[in-house]
Order: C-alpha cells, then structure tokens, then sequence
C-alpha cells in the first residue's frame, strides 16, 4: 500500500514550468487522500485561469501513477490566496519570462497603413473563424492609443488574470483569449500619451510577458502607419506573414501599397488583401451602392502582387455587435466566405505565402 | 537727374529678410534703367515663388522713391539660375530659420486619435472654406506615414518650392499652401518607415523650415493616435486649438474621447467635434441610411464638454474628387454649414473656446 509521503515525495518530483520549482515546494500540494488503490490530490494553483494548468496536471498524475500500488489518480484543483499567491512573485521578475513557456505555432498581423479601414474588424473576424474551426486563438491588440479589440468582445470589460510572473490574456465567450492596453487602464477613455519607445515596449511585453500557453494562430492587430508600432511587431514577433485591409478609396490604396512596401522591407510575407466597406446594399431596394466610390482592390492587389481575399461590404450590424461586445456573434454571410479563405491561407500546409516584388 | 549708381547705392540699403544681406551684394540687382524720373530694376529672386517677395519688391520701391529726382519706380522681377541660387546657400542652414520669418496667425490642428474617421477630409473642407472667405491658408500634413493631402489636391503631383535656406510649399489652384512628406518622396507610393522621434522632427522641420510666410490660418492634419506625432504637434507648435473627428461607432467616440483627454492634459482647447459619415442618403429613395450605426455625436460632444459642429454624410463625390486632386471644387451642401461654423469657431472675436473638464 502506497503512503501519504510517497505520494508527496513524488510530487516533489513534479515542477511548476513557470516557477522552476517543485510542487511541494510551492506550497501547491494541499491534501492527499487514500482509498486503496485510489489517490486523490488537491492542488492550489497560482490562478484557475492559468494556461499551464493541463500541464501541471498531467504531470503531476504521471508521477504518482508510477508509484507502485497506486491504480487511479484524480486531482483537485483549487486557487492560493493572493498573499500566497503574493509570497511567490520572484523579487525582481525577469521580463519576457513567458514567452519561453508560450507555444505558439502561427503570428499572423493584420496591418495597413491606414487607419479606419476596418483592422481590428478583420482581426477579429479571423480569430473568431479560426476560434469556430476549433483552433486554439489568442488576439494580441497593438494599437496601444486606439485599442479597439476589447470593447468588441467584453461588453461588460474585462480583466486579464495574473501569475506570480505573468500576465495572462482575458478570455472572450468562446475561448480566445485577448491581451490589450485598454484591459489595462482604469478607464477605457482614458489616453495614452507615450512616444514610440513606450509604445514599442508595450508590445514586446504582450508578447514576452502575457503567458499566451499553447496557441495555433495569435493574431497582431496593428495601428495605422509604419512606425513603432508595426516595426517593433515586424522585427521582434515571429510573424508567420501579414494580411492588408484597404478600403475602395484609391487614397486609401495609396497607404496600403507603403505598408506592403514596408513588409516587404523587413521581409515578411504578405498572405493577401481584404478590401472592406466595398459597398453598401440597400436593404429597401437590394442595389448595391459604392458609397466610398469604385473599388481598386483588384488592382491594388495586382500593384502589390498578393491575392485579394475577398470584399467586405458596409454592414449596419457589424457596428452594432462591435460596439455591444457581441461581435463572436456575428455571421454575415459576405463575410463567411473571406473569413474561410482568410483562415485558409492562414492554416499551415498551404503553397508558400507570396513575397511583394 | 538721379543715377545709375546712386540706385544701386539706395538698393544696398535693402536687406533680404532671409539671407540677411543687402540686394547688391547678393547679386540680386540685374539691371537699372532711368527714363527721365523713371526708373525700373530688375530684380533676379532666388525663386518666384518666394512669399517674401512682396516685401523685398516693397522695401525696393521705398528706398528708390525715397532719392531726389524720382517719381516713379518700377520693378520686374527674375529668377536665379540654380548655381546662383545655390552659391547663396549656407554652408549650415540654422534649423527652424524660416520660423523666424514667417506671420501665422492662427494654427488649428485637426485631431481624431481613430483612424479613417475623415481627418484629412475635414482638415481640407476646413482650408478650401477659410480660402473661400478670402484669408491666407496653410495646411500642414502631420500624418508622416498616411499621408493623404497631396492626393487630394495635386491630380499630377507636386513639388515644393525651395529658397536658399528654406522649403515652400507646393500651391494649391485655389492658392492653399500645402506640406507634406509625400511632396519629398520620390514615389508617392514610398513607405516612411520611420521611429517616433524622426517623425517628431520632420513635423518640426514642416513648421520651422517652411518658408509658409503671411498666413491667416496654418490648418494641421494629424495622423491617428495620441503617440509621437501628436505630441510633437501639441508641444512644439502654438495651437490656437484642435478640432476632433469622430464617426458614428461607439468604438470610434471612445478614441476620441481619448484623443479630448490628451488635449486636455497639455492644456490645449477644442473648438469642436464633427461627426463624418452619419448617414447616407440613398439616391434611389431618398432614405437616410444610418450605415455605421446610428450616432452617438451629441452624448460624445457632451461627454467631452465642446460643441457639436455638426454631422458628415457619405458621400461618393467626395471620394472621387478627392482621388483625383479636386477636392476644393467640392460644395456638398450638408458640407457647407459645417464647414461655415468650423470656419467661424477657427476665426478671432469668437468666445473662448472650450477646455475639456
């Protein structure tokens, strides 16, 4: 018959990945009770939410399943105080320590140039495809003075969790999870008046800092321009390539063939072109209106040398899912067959994505 | 009878306002004919577009019918070859010396904080109706890396002019001075991937290496964000106030709100708020169409403590003429109104503008 200390002394076998110490150790392991061949163990973890938490588990499981005489193995998780929980903050963290647990299999940033061309709509719309084909998906808001990604998931805000190390991402209705400045202020009016170096350092530490866990596709949604922001995104994410939202306005195109310029500067591939506001159907008479003139997605595409992903019309329940947190929502039908091919370039196995020439 | 000489003699009592040296010595004085009490100069400028000119040429004409024995004066004016003009360049131009000669009035910036809103549409309704009313206008693209004014007001493209120590600006149809980066860049197409502190000191370099000489109105078309630009802006330059832009999202008030704020915390006062693309009227019905949702203008002016200027529709004659380089030809009649009141809330004698609480 296996003992209480056996089964303790095992788990001092078990380490916390993120606080390179073991379980025992940490104070995690708070009862152990024994029924025959049956162990059950409650462990206190830094936080429920943490994305480490199956990790732990199946390691701690492993490890007491391997003692002689032990049969089955159920954990009970439960949650330290926030002064225990206090009492493991390493003095002086070392910054970008999560990044080293994170596993992330694809960075793909959606960009530019130009403001206002509907960005974070695309953003969202492929995390939320890639989220309904069952991926597991982190959104990642780099527009530190214009965040809008927060307010079209939470409709009642929301507040990202922590570990003795790390921040970790709030999670939306249907499992993405979202890291963004504005889940950081108290206000969500509230500015942020910072020069590039802060903007750019905000970034890095979503990225370092923000314990993401294991994601397949974490999705960069970029402000306007090209500068910090989208260079600190280009040259310290690992991006796996870039998708461009234009609007029909040829000014418009104007700013996204610099961001294409921009990409294809610092070498990263361009996965295609979204043109969105294309037109507005009118809903009295089922015409089709270019309320911001003729499209040039086509050639715009063309210019760049990428494929057009599709058109996304003007749609007055898109705005209103936006601005209500509602917008996993959302399923027009326009946008059904561009976010599937969006997801498609965006999935692995597919022909290399296109370089700009 | 007056003489040759002593023309010359009363020329060298004529200084340049930016080389700093007298005509004669700068080789300016090409020729002097005497008729009688006539006497007619020819002066060779280091560039015709000079907007220092009128005072040279006045200056001239002083110091000449100001000797005995002259009754009238005329002068003709002549441009330098480009080694002339270029042997009159210092070897270190001092930075911000046209600063120094230029007589701006008032320097209204034009300020969102979101993307896409219509910042640079506003900013040039804004120029193209003080110009109407016959004032001296500037407009000052801010927005380093989207920059749009050129597009919409130089169907071939533009150049800015150049004196010894100063840049022009490239003149609009309708006589608005214009100063981009996209007026410098050799493509228009030409990414400026560029950190915040380059982009502070090209805006610096656009307010004080600009020879923008007399001007009633220096209108300033900000980029998106509350980062570098608008900082630079808001510190270095001395704003009579800004003018927010804002659409009818939810989303879009909240960055605005912010971008009040920042204003706000460096003390400079906003005129007013307007709202673009409200609405869109259908041709076909008539029907108003609240395409973005409906508006939240008045709760955001409110929240904001300015006034509401007023309301934008879509319209598509206003993305064709500004893809083609003719928006001061544009007179859309919703626009007027609210082009006449940013106009009065922009020009002196009005009440104190309002400060955010």
């Amino acid at each position: 018959m296996v003992t209480r200390e056996q089964v303790r002394e095992a788990l001092r076998g078990v380490m916390d990945p993120e606080l390179k110490r073991n379980l025992v150790e940490l104070g995690m392991v708070r009862q152990v009770d024994l029924t025959g061949r049956q162990v059950q163990v409650t462990l206190a973890l830094t936080t429920l939410a943490c994305p480490l938490k199956d990790r732990i588990v199946g390691d701690a499981r492993q490890a007491v399943l391997a003692l002689d005489g032990v049969e089955q193995m159920e954990v009970r998780l439960t949650e330290m105080s926030v002064e225990e929980k206090e009492r493991l903050r390493p003095k002086e963290p070392a910054s970008g320590a999560a990044a080293d647990l994170n596993d992330i299999r694809h960075v793909i940033a959606v960009m530019s140039g130009k403001g206002g061309v509907g960005k974070s709509l695309v953003s969202a719309l492929l995390a939320n495809a890639l989220r309904r084909a069952g991926k597991r998906v982190g959104l990642l808001d780099a527009d530190i003075t214009g965040p809008s990604i927060p307010k079209m998931y939470f409709p009642h805000g929301a507040q990202p969790g922590a570990t003795p190390t790390a921040m970790l991402p709030a999670m939306s209705r249907t499992g993405i999870g979202v890291m963004s400045i504005n889940l950081l202020l108290e206000s969500q009016d509230q500015a942020v008046v910072w020069r590039g170096p802060l903007i750019g350092r905000a970034i890095q530490q979503f990225w370092g800092d923000v314990l993401w866990g294991s994601l397949d596709y974490l999705i960069v949604d970029l402000p306007p321009g090209t500068s910090d922001a989208s260079l600190t995104v280009m040259q310290s994410l690992p991006l796996s390539g870039v998708v461009l939202v234009t609007s029909p306005q040829d000014l418009a195109g104007m700013v996204v063939r610099k961001a294409a310029q921009m990409a294809g500067l610092l070498r990263v591939p361009i996965l295609g072109l979204i043109e969105n506001m294309s037109y507005y159907l009118c809903p009295d008479t089922g015409k089709l209106h270019e309320v911001f003139g003729p499209s040039h997605a086509q050639e715009t595409a063309e210019a760049i040398g990428v494929p057009l992903l599709g058109k996304l019309p003007i749609d007055p329940e898109i705005a209103k899912l936006s601005d209500t947190g509602r917008i996993e929502e959302f399923g027009g039908e326009a946008f059904t067959s561009v976010a599937e091919r969006l997801a498609a370039v965006a999935l692995p196995g597919r022909p290399p994505a296109v370089m700009p020439a």
